[in-house]
């Protein structure tokens, strides 16, 4: 892993470099004619994409639900068991996102409020072949569910041995309404626009390909999408007592889930970043998934050593990184310093892999410097507000001036008069 | 006005028509070469698009403070009063929408909780010409501010006859801190990218044509951005009980703003749906914008005669309306049928102007269609929530196996090697 030893500011432009965005007007365009042919030609455009490029002839998309009985079944008892813990804490710590609707009674003759509905139905794209996630299905469904969400619709893309029964389990588990064996973009827009099978949701979520993020881009304002996903990053702030063996493999745990991954320490220690640069290299060499960490380690990763504490935590703001660990003594007295993460995992038994799993928070999390102005998955992401008020004569005959004041300054004269039809005759 | 007699079902057709949207990728690419040019070329570019498209040659974007005290100063003592008067309520509602962070610490040994940090900085997009709205700037930069954003950009398209005074006093009313004028899909990329001169945001919020609409949407990623508005739309749910020329009124209210605004009336009484039709034609021809109003009412507009008044909610529920009058007695009881819908009127007094003005609710609302899944903005809009969790030793110790077993399903070997590295050697 490369170690950098550089000030502040000149620290600041090397991550820049890290969370510059291009457009790919390709697979834009790519991407917008499969849309506008599903949106056009329904389930029909979505069979002849899934003969081009998942080589398979599918009758019927549905998985129906005895087959996810079966593979609630099928699965041992061990999984079982890690998957009913994982629930339990999701529900247990997304329970405590559930809002409420607000009423404002506070001047006499004047309602004001706001309400809070579910959305009717959500969409989870789950990838397909090794980055199907069964912990992903009850990361997105569970808190859709204790938002109140009613219809959850799964997709994930056909595979020549079956759908990973772990998959179909989570599924059962988490309460996913239907499944259908689709995927890439033409799943996307069958979400969004439904098809004569699968009718559409009002919000898309999961992770999945450049064409499969792309998509979820272009139907945004259609639906509601979550988020456009990057690869994984984790951020380690970690001083001289920090071990280094431990900070090498939660640097590794994010490094292999993608070449494009950004493993990063940032330290105020030498001596620690010289040990985990080593550790690192020797841990790689023993993982199964070593090609694609060595290329996230080589082309992504850093280390950077820095005068202090400060300058740490301002360069890891700047990173906004999905998941910041602060391997500091005390770590909880900096959390006041973090201005832009996912997750943070505060001390030396909160790795990583601990909250993808079971911890309770999410494992959807910003990426690319989203943190920046973006939230984990959330109950918040399943509902929606409705404002309201209600006004009585007297109150509404009080703000006539202001408001006719403002429509005709604004060159809106209906406006005005719409309120002032309301006393013509001094009834 | 149209008057449709038909089913339910027939009528969720009819409705369907209006929502549907298409991709237009000719704008889709000029915007995208703009936003790659500008965050190539910085001040430079958004110059030449200045010179281009708005036929004016800026040596420095920026409106000086001294600029805002002095437009403030100019306008008429009303409207000042009413520009007040709407801050103050605007205030008063949107500081019921502050949110807090929380902290779980049920079991002992673990810490879990969800940090809420306001975003750093905004940016407001200001149309030019008679589409500049003061109101708009209050009711975009107010809840930024209370959620704590400490840096609010307005950028505005330059005016031959210099910027309109009434929204330069806005923007020092609600405590805009820089104003550029710029406009179009290049002052979104230098908003989203940043120039010398402009240092990026990050969200971008308020309304614009199509070009600033599909810069926003392209974006979207690299910033966060409000939402894609459309035209406005009024829906009207009313019985036989309600004025005619109110209702009316109400509709043409949101005619005038577009011709392709859509003012709707869904109603059980065939007596009021004529009425109404007839006193919408005889108001239309007084208005000033009366083109606009009535490009928009015989394009756009219709009223429906439903069976019942829970045909009448379905359908409504169906259109999603932007703005929702219900004009029905004890018009607060039927809040629970509405699923989809911005912001709602109840009551003869609730005229819609009065939400777009001084009552305190949002006016920034989903459009489209989108209320089936958007919120009007507000507070929880400009922050960001991150997640912490610490554990102690012997919690994570327990929670292990289900970890290990997790990750090694989903062929995550380094994700199970990170946690079991605590525990090498028993220490």
């Amino acid at each position: 892993m490369k170690i950098y030893k550089k000030s502040l500011a000149e620290m600041k432009k090397v991550v820049a470099d890290y969370t510059s965005q291009t457009i790919d007007l390709k697979i834009e365009q790519a991407v917008s004619e499969i849309i506008a042919n599903v949106a056009k030609n329904g389930d029909e455009a979505v069979r002849n994409y899934e003969r081009q490029f998942d080589n398979v002839n599918l009758a019927d998309f549905s998985i129906p639900e005895f087959q996810l009985d079966q593979a609630w079944e099928s699965i041992d008892d061990d999984l079982r068991a890690a998957l009913k813990l994982a629930k339990q804490n999701i529900i247990s710590f997304h329970k405590r996102e559930i809002e409420n609707s607000f009423v404002d009674v506070s001047k006499p003759g004047i309602l004001r409020g706001e309400k809070i509905t579910p959305l009717a139905s959500v969409g989870l794209y789950v990838p397909g072949g090794t980055a199907a996630y069964p912990s992903t299905i009850l990361m997105c469904a569970l808190p859709a569910k204790l938002a109140g969400v009613e219809r959850i619709v799964m997709v994930t893309p056909p595979q020549a041995d079956g759908i990973n029964p772990a998959v179909l389990a989570a599924a059962k588990l988490a309460g996913v309404d239907e499944v259908y064996q689709i995927g890439g973009a033409q799943a996307i827009a069958a979400l969004a626009y439904g098809t004569a099978s699968i009718a559409p949701v009002d919000k898309i979520m999961g992770p999945g390909n450049i064409f499969v993020a792309t998509a979820k881009k272009q139907v945004f304002g259609k639906v509601a999408i979550d988020m456009v996903a990057g690869p994984s990053e984790i951020g380690i702030l970690a001083d001289d007592s920090a071990d280094a063996d431990e900070v090498a493999a939660d640097l590794l745990s994010q490094a292999e889930h993608d070449k494009r991954a950004r493993p990063m320490l940032i330290t105020d220690s030498e001596r620690l970043a010289e040990a985990v640069a080593k550790s690192v290299t020797q841990q790689l060499t023993t993982l199964p998934r070593t090609e694609i960490a060595i290329a996230a380690v080589n082309e992504r990763g850093f280390i950077a050593v820095m005068d202090n504490v400060n300058d740490m935590f301002a360069l890891m703001n700047e990173v906004a990184p999905e998941h910041l660990e602060v391997q500091l003594a005390s770590p909880i007295q900096y959390l006041g310093l973090i201005k832009n993460a996912g997750s943070v995992f505060l001390g030396r038994y909160a790795s990583e892999p601990l909250g993808d799993y079971v911890a309770g928070p999410n494992h959807v999390l910003p990426t690319g410097g989203t943190a920046r102005f973006a939230s984990p998955l959330g109950v918040y992401d399943f509902v929606k507000r409705t404002q309201f008020i209600q006004f009585d004569r007297a109150n509404l005959a009080a703000d006539v001036p202001a408001i006719t004041k403002l429509a005709r300054t604004e060159g809106l004269e209906a406006h005005a008069r719409a309120v002032e039809a309301r006393f013509k005759g001094g009834e």
